[in-house]
């Protein structure tokens, strides 16, 4: 089971949530090809549509890391980074629940 | 594909965040026959053991709200609410992103 997940919160500029997100979403497609993540969820908030969430899983916290050394994903942190306000995240050990693959 | 989602930060009264964990993955556990489900996540932080994070999917926000109706969920809800010194959260509009079912 995967033991790792991060949750991230962020606040965009004023009017650009759904860009943030889009970006985001190619991120998350970045990692379709990535074995250690096993999902990588982009939301917007109900209540502020420029609040952005990240709910992420991986098989571990070293599959995590490898991943922010790609090409790929650095390249499309640039991209959002003149996107977001502020963040705020938690790094999290998941202990278990429905969803979750059991190898 | 799932649409609703809810981030829940729950702060566990001092030394209570594992107790509250294991009250939450019960939730998890009856949420296994509920087909409007489709991830209830329950993680611990990695840098505070008495904040623990519950991350969920739903088909929709009805199927969610229909949840809290029945008595499993209240039950469990009772059980945790003493364990429980303060929470925040977010409901959330899924955009997309890996690991969701596509149906």
């Amino acid at each position: 089971m995967s033991t790792f997940g991060v949750c991230g919160k962020l606040k965009a500029k004023d009017g650009q949530g759904e860009a943030l997100a889009n970006v985001l979403l190619e991120a998350a497609e970045s990692m379709q090809s990535l074995e250690g993540c096993e999902s990588y969820v982009v939301s917007i908030s109900n209540t502020d549509a420029d609040t952005v969430w990240v709910t992420e899983v991986w098989k571990d916290e070293a599959s995590h890391a490898a991943s922010l050394t790609l090409e790929s994903t650095r390249s499309i942190i640039q991209k959002g980074l003149p996107l977001i306000a502020n963040m705020e995240g938690d790094k999290l050990r998941i202990l278990g629940g429905k969803g979750l693959k059991s190898t």
